[in-house]
C-alpha cells in the first residue's frame, strides 16, 4: 500500500498544477491534441506491463483490461480529434450595430476556456478507463486544464504505470511539470484536502455514493466553490413488460444474467433493480432468471473488501421483511472467495416504502420488484431516485404503454434503453452518462462521450474587442475554419 | 409589507409546481412558445399601471422602467423565437453500426430536457427585467419548467402586477395552475424552505453575495442537492492604461462618472473598482474623475435600506488606513436621502493584502486603486476574485500590454470589455453574464441571453428506441427541421 499523501505533497501538486495553467491556459488546441495523442502512444508503450499489473491488482482479466486499455486510448484520440476539429469551443458572434437607437449595440462574442485546474478521482471499478488517465483525466487535459489525481487505493501500481505513461508525454510535448501528478491515499482526509485546495478549480469523480458525496460536500463548504462532477453509481432499472417476457422471455433471462454478472457486476450500469408484473409470464420468467443466474460461475470481485462490503449489504436486504432470495446465497462460499451471483425479490409496496431498497448492492446481485398490476408498476416507479440509466422490454403491442414507461423513465434517468440492457457505454457524441441525484452531482454534465469536456470549460464574451486582440476562434476570418453562430446563423464562412 | 409566506403555502405552491410539471414536461416547444407570447402581451396590457408601481416601489423612474419593460418583453420573445427555430435542445444521434466488430454498436440519440420545477428569487435592483417574469422565470419557462418564485421584498405590488400577468396568460393557454406562483417573504427562512422543498430542482437567484451563498448552502445540504444558479453581483474591475488617459482621459472620466452612477449604481455591472498607474497621465485624470463624479446630482437609491447599508459599507472601507476620500461625501445629506456619487482610492499593496477590499458598495460608490508601475498593475490583479466583467481601456500603442492584461483578466470574468463600460448588458445569443465564484454559483452558466434556457434542461440519451417512441426532435425524419450532429456532421437533413 502506497502511504497516503502529507498535507504538503497535496499543496505542492496543486499549487504545480496552478503554475501550469498559467502557461498551458495559452495553449492552442492543436498543441493540447498532440499532447493527447503523446499520452495514448505512452500508454499503447507500456504493453504487456500494464495489463498485468492491472490485473494482479483488481483481478479482472487480461481480456476486459486488453479492452479497457483500447477504450482508453481511444477516448484520448476522440478528444483530439474533437481539439483539431475546432468547433467544441462554442462559438457566438453577434457582430456590432452601430446604427441601433437610442444606443448603438456592441460587437460582442464568445467561446469556451478552460475552468482551471482539476482534481480527478478514479474509479475502483475502472482501473484503465476511469483511472488515472482515463475518462476525466481526458476530458479535463483536452479542457487545457491540469489534473491532479487522487489514486484509487484498489489499484496504486498501476496508477504509477500510467503516471509514467502521462509523465512521458509531459516531457516529450514540453508541456509543465505540473500540468499532470499523482497522489496516493485511502483516508478520506487526502481527497478532502486536495478538492479544498484554493488551486483547484473543478473536481471530477467516480466512485460510490458516500466518496462522491464527502467530496461534493467538501467543495460545496469552500469559501469559493467549485463544481464537482461526481458519477456515484446507480441501480439502472430494467422494466421486463409481459409481452415481452410472452415473447422472449427465456432470451431475456439469459441476457439478464449475462449483464448482471458482466465484469463481476462491478459497473455503475449494473441492472440492480428489475420490475415485473405479477401474471403467467412473470411466473415462468423468474424461475427460468433464477435458473440462469444459478448457471453462471461465483465473481472474482476486486477487491476482498468489497466481497465482505457485498455481503454485508445483501445480508442486510435479506433481513427486510419483505425481502426473499430467488437465486444465488448472497455470500462467497469462503472469506475471499468469489461472489454467486444472487437475486433477490421484493414486493411493489415494500419497494414504494423503504428508500433503503434502492441502495446499490455493488456485485453481481440485482433485485426483483413484483408489481401487482401495471397501473401498480405506474405507481410505483415514481419513487425511483435519479439513476444513470433505465431500460424497457415490451412487445409491439405495448407501445403505448412504453410511451408512458418512457415518459415517467426519462425523469429519472440519463439514458433510456429500449429492449437491451445498461451494460456497455458507447463513447460516442450522442452519449449521455448521467443522470438526476444520486447518480451524479450535476444532471446536466456527462462523464462519458465527447461533451465531457464541457464540465472543464467555462463561457468568456467579449466585447468590442479589436481582432488582433480575440482569440482565434472568434476573429472575422474564422481561421480555424469551425462551425460558429454568427448572427443568427450557424457557419463556418468568414465574416466578410 | 406581504406577510410572509407560511410553511404550507411555501409546500402548497412547490406541490402544485411539481403537479404542473408533470403534464407542462410534455408540452411541444411551439406550445411553451404561445405562452411566452401570451406573458409578453399580458404584461404590455399591465400598462401605465405597471410603470406607476414599479416607481412608487423602487423609484427608479418611468424612463429608466419602460426601458427595462420593453426589454422583459424582449426577453419573453426572443425564447419564444428560440423554441419555435428548436435547434437549442442540440440534438446529437449516432446512429447504429451493426456490422462493428467484435459487438454491434447500437443508436444512439440525445437532446435536452426540463430540469423540473425551478425556483426563482428576483433582484431587488431589476424589478421588471430580473422581476417574476425576468430572465430567469423567462427561461425557464422556455425549458418547459413550472415557476415558484419567492418576490423581492422590495417591490410586492409590483411584483402581484406580474403575477396577474402571468397567470392571465397561464389561463389563455390552458396551462396548468401550478405552472406560476408568487410567495412573499422577508425573512431568509422562506427562500430556505422553499430551495429545500423536494418539489424543487433547480433555482435561479439574483441578488446579494449574503443571499444568494445561503440560498446555495441550502440546496447543497438537501438529501438530494440541486444545482443553484444565482448570480451575485460583482466588482467589475475596470483598468484606465496611461496612453487610454493620454488620448482621451477627459472623456473617460466623464463616461466613468456616468456609468458609476448610471441606475445610482445599482447594477451587478457597476464599475466598483478602477486600476491606475501613477504618473502624469493619472495624476491629471483623477481630480477630473473626482470633479466628473462630484457634477453628478445625488442618487435616489431603491430603498432607504439600501442607503444605509451603502453608508455604513463605505464608512467602512473609508475607517481602513490606506484608504482616502476622492470624491463625494459617501453618505446621504439626511436620513433617507438621495446619495451622493463617492469615490475612494487606495494603494496596490492595501488591496493585495485585504480581500476586504473587493466587497461590492451597491450603489454609486467605486474604488480607485493606485498602482506603483505596470509591473505592479500585474502583480495585483491576479487578487482579484471572481466577477462578472473586466475592461480594459488602452491606447493603440498599448496592445502588448493590452493583450497580456485580457489573458490575465480572462481567469477572473466572465466578459472583457474593451474601451468601454461594464453597464449595459446586451440580451443577444453571444452575451455571456456570469462569471467565477463569488460573480456566481455556476461558472458555466449565464443569466443574461439565450444560453440561459441551459441552465434549466438537461440530456436524456435513447438507445435503440424505435423511431415511434422517440421525440421529434430525434426522429430519422427531422420534422421540426432543427439543426443536429448526426454521425459527426452537423445538418438539418433527414436521416435517409
Amino acid at each position: 500500500m502506497s502511504p497516503n499523501a502529507t498535507a504538503g505533497e497535496i499543496d505542492r501538486a496543486a499549487r504545480g498544477a496552478r503554475e501550469a495553467y498559467d502557461s498551458a491556459r495559452q495553449f492552442p488546441a492543436s498543441r493540447l491534441a498532440a499532447f493527447l495523442e503523446a499520452v495514448a502512444l505512452e500508454i499503447e508503450s507500456l504493453g504487456e506491463e500494464l495489463l498485468e499489473t492491472g490485473d494482479r491488482e483488481t483481478a479482472l482479466g487480461p481480456a476486459r483490461l486488453a479492452g479497457e486499455r483500447d477504450r482508453t486510448i481511444g477516448q484520448l484520440l476522440m478528444f483530439a480529434a474533437l481539439l483539431r476539429e475546432g468547433s467544441y469551443v462554442e462559438a457566438v458572434i453577434d457582430t456590432a450595430r452601430p446604427d441601433r437607437k437610442p444606443a448603438s449595440r456592441p460587437d460582442i462574442r464568445k467561446m469556451l476556456f478552460p475552468i482551471g485546474p482539476a482534481a480527478v478521482f478514479p474509479a475502483g471499478n475502472f482501473p484503465f478507463a476511469f483511472g488515472p488517465a482515463g475518462g476525466d483525466t481526458a476530458s479535463a487535459f483536452a479542457a487545457g486544464c491540469p489534473v491532479v489525481v487522487k489514486a484509487h487505493p484498489g489499484y496504486p501500481s498501476t496508477s504509477e504505470l500510467f503516471a509514467r505513461a502521462v509523465d512521458g508525454a509531459v516531457r516529450a510535448q514540453g508541456f509543465p511539470p505540473g500540468f499532470f501528478s499523482l497522489l496516493h491515499g485511502d483516508r478520506a482526509e487526502v481527497g478532502r484536502a486536495l478538492v479544498k485546495h484554493p488551486g483547484i478549480a473543478a473536481v471530477g469523480f467516480t466512485g460510490s455514493l458516500v466518496a462522491g458525496r464527502a467530496i461534493f460536500d467538501a467543495a460545496a463548504a469552500r469559501p469559493h466553490p467549485i463544481p464537482v462532477y461526481a458519477e456515484m453509481g446507480s441501480v439502472n432499472p430494467v422494466v421486463l413488460l409481459p409481452g415481452a417476457l410472452a415473447e422472449r422471455g427465456q432470451a431475456i433471462a439469459g441476457e439478464l444474467a449475462a449483464s448482471v454478472t458482466l465484469g463481476g457486476g462491478q459497473f455503475c450500469t449494473n441492472p440492480g433493480l428489475v420490475f415485473v408484473i405479477e401474471g403467467p409470464e412473470t411466473a415462468r420468467f423468474l424461475p427460468e432468471l433464477a435458473a440462469r443466474v444459478n448457471d453462471r460461475p461465483p465473481c472474482v470481485l476486486l477487491s476482498a473488501r468489497i466481497g465482505e462490503g457485498l455481503a454485508r449489504a445483501v445480508s442486510a436486504t435479506l433481513s427486510k421483511p419483505a425481502v426473499a432470495l430467488m437465486a444465488g446465497t448472497g455470500r462467497p462460499a469462503g472469506p475471499g472467495g468469489p461472489f454467486p451471483p444472487t437475486v433477490m425479490r421484493t414486493t411493489s409496496a415494500s419497494f414504494r416504502d423503504d428508500p433503503g431498497l434502492q441502495d446499490e448492492h455493488f456485485g453481481p446481485v440485482t433485485l426483483v420488484v413484483v408489481c401487482e398490476s401495471l397501473d401498480d408498476l405506474f405507481r410505483t416507479l415514481p419513487s425511483l431516485h435519479g439513476t444513470l440509466t433505465a431500460t424497457v422490454h415490451a412487445s409491439d403491442l405495448e407501445k403505448d404503454t412504453a410511451r408512458a414507461l418512457l415518459s415517467l423513465l426519462r425523469e429519472k434517468a440519463g439514458r433510456l434503453i429500449w429492449n437491451g440492457y445498461p451494460t456497455g457505454v458507447e463513447v460516442v457524441p450522442a452519449m449521455h452518462h448521467g443522470g438526476p441525484y444520486p447518480a451524479t452531482t450535476a444532471p446536466w454534465s456527462t462523464s462519458v462521450g465527447a461533451a465531457a469536456i464541457k464540465r472543464f470549460l467555462r463561457p468568456v464574451a467579449f466585447q468590442n474587442v479589436p481582432q488582433a486582440l480575440l482569440p482565434e476562434a472568434l476573429q472575422d476570418a474564422n481561421p480555424l475554419g469551425i462551425l460558429r453562430l454568427v448572427d443568427g446563423d450557424w457557419t463556418r464562412r468568414p465574416i466578410s
